[in-house]
């Protein structure tokens, strides 16, 4: 997508040099928009690990680049090179299917390859056909998602289709166009009306910081509320449609996402407010039978609740306690929205209901 | 209540001083304690419009101290200059029902004093008496919703009792006791092992800053949690009941309280969470029969949204921007509990079904 008119990816290699990856540090955003460089195995751990780059699509993407400068930085022993680079990326972060996904493909690609160059080639291969796939499989969610942003604006005689969406599913947290804000920004391409309510996602504040920044350098209209708006928006018919991503979706139709998604999918059922997830088919886990009962729920640092950070009065990114010192908090970074709340998952292949035997059918000639 | 050892209450007149009310101020907390001077109707006005005093009972009683200042400080005009502090105090929140349920009756208590000695004393009295009513409701709230407390505690054999709250209906929110803390306190205090999840309750996060302060300075253990979290902590058998105050009960049962707060009933509902509202009768509003088509919801800045302020790191508190400069953002302060999803109301008279004819019996002979 574009950022002050030049197109972006949020992970790419380097033109000048095919032993770095450049991304897109979204710990600066949305007060500063910086590339940083990774150059080692270790760089990749650190960053996905601290959300410089997070979101279930750009997670695989850049364990897949992570891979292949594993491959590249390998000594003699590669395999057991690789291997520990696999465990260290796979330990990052549990929820998010795409990260074991991506690490899995890789070490099929490269395990057969006998010389370095074709190792390392392999695992260049494979990477910059996980972000394409990525990018692509998230244009075409778009062009699918589209056409139900296309019916609420029929249904609304052509006036404004207002979105609910949580935490940041756009072109951010994959490596381009998005899950949930893909069907926006073509809907809005294609001059529909459209105005995205952008929940501020607490505790890390990514519908803030980085929905609202994509949305913003796209044109698409938008309004922040507090994660405690949503319902009320809902009961007062202010919501035509909720879009929200997946960090992984079960055989039975369970959707593991952002925590908070739960409750604005109950509020959408409350209110007969059509509920979907938009997801690439890599995020699907079809080994697991039920979400709710087996997803890993990912617990993160207590800190991230107490403190909340943001661009200071010099305009320097500062951070502030919001709680007496030496509060206890929790920190459960996902949710898991059963299947029975979910109107459809809007897949790259077409549009199915979140029951397992339509995932199955949408998805029976995947590898 | 206590603090370090010694009682407060949340506002009283100064014990050297009859034409000055103290309160504590509740911007400062939890960084600092401080107790602040009001002396003029503007003081009132602007302390409970900042939010320095605020919650459903506090406000009324600060409307009910404010009306007696109003008495002291008029000049000979005293029915204008009375008439003018009411619509002032008035127009400063329009969600809570107890500030023009306080100011009424401060209007009603003074309308026949002729001279102005006994319109100050009949004012002085009502204040007075507007304050010991609620912290003695406050206080037999206490009394009744503890039975809930201990009943979930002999479900649980004697293990601990996980309440989720939201917001702070602790006694900051009133003159002492609180409203859903009260129960809380009242079983802590007889032995029972209680434990608060304690939704941080964006965007002003009184959750966080407020109930946390109190259950803290009580000894009540706690935990801060993100107000997304709530529904995942009872899909998982995290919480054995909810316990929320209210700004203004409809007399079908429907019950405004801060925003978030129905999303949090949806989830109690999903999950059987018993889910309950705790209120004097004083936040009654008999005459609206439909909270959800009804109740005006207060609209506040934005900049809550878009700003955190917190102790920055030295100390001092100290404010930060979220989002990207220039983000639009809209700013609900309430929603309303459709009666459907409330397993009861928690009064001072004791727990009725949250229906049009419960309310009725339970209220029947309140003037």
């Amino acid at each position: 997508m574009k950022v002050d008119g030049e197109h972006y990816r949020t992970i790419w290699i380097a033109a000048d040099d095919p032993a770095t990856v450049l991304a897109i540090d979204q710990h600066k955003l949305p007060h500063e928009f910086e590339i940083m460089r990774l150059c080692a195995v270790d760089d990749f751990v650190a960053a996905i690990k601290d959300m410089r780059v997070r979101g279930a699509g750009l997670i695989g993407a850049a364990a897949g680049y992570g891979m292949y400068i594993a491959a590249l930085t390998a000594p003699q022993d590669r395999a057991q090179f690789m291997f520990v680079a696999a465990e260290k990326l796979l330990a990052t972060r549990p929820t998010a299917v795409n990260l074991a996904w991506a690490v899995k493909r890789q070490l099929r690609a490269t395990e057969k390859c006998v010389a370095r160059d074709d190792a390392v080639r392999a695992a260049l291969r494979t990477a910059e056909a996980i972000a394409d796939e990525d990018a692509e499989s998230c244009r075409r969610i778009g062009l699918h998602g589209k056409e139900l942003i296309i019916k609420a604006a029929e249904k609304k005689r052509g006036g404004t289709v207002n979105i609910l969406t949580h935490c940041n599913a756009g072109w951010l947290a994959f490596v381009d166009h998005g899950s949930a804000l893909s069907p926006v920004y073509a809907a809005f391409d294609e001059g529909i009306k459209t105005h995205v309510w952008v929940d501020e996602t607490r505790p890390r504040n990514q519908g803030a910081a980085l929905t609202c920044w994509e949305l913003g350098r796209h044109g698409v209209p938008h309004t922040l509320v507090a994660d405690n708006a949503g319902g009320h928006l809902m009961q007062h018919g202010m919501v035509d449609l909720v879009l929200v991503g997946a960090d992984r979706v079960a055989r039975n139709g369970d959707a593991a996402n952002k925590i908070g998604t739960y409750l604005k999918a109950l509020a959408a059922k409350d209110n007969g407010v059509p509920f979907y997830v938009a997801l690439p088919s890599s995020s699907f886990d079809l080994e697991m039978d039920s979400g709710l009962a087996n997803v890993p729920i990912e617990e993160r640092d207590a800190s991230e609740v107490c403190f909340v950070s943001g661009k200071g009065s010099e305009g320097k990114v500062t951070t502030v306690q919001i709680c007496p010192d030496g509060t206890q908090a929790r920190n459960w970074g996902f949710d898991v929205t059963p299947a029975r709340l979910i109107d459809g998952l809007i897949c790259e292949r077409g549009i199915c209901a979140a029951s397992e035997k339509e995932i199955n059918n949408m998805l029976k000639d995947v590898v």
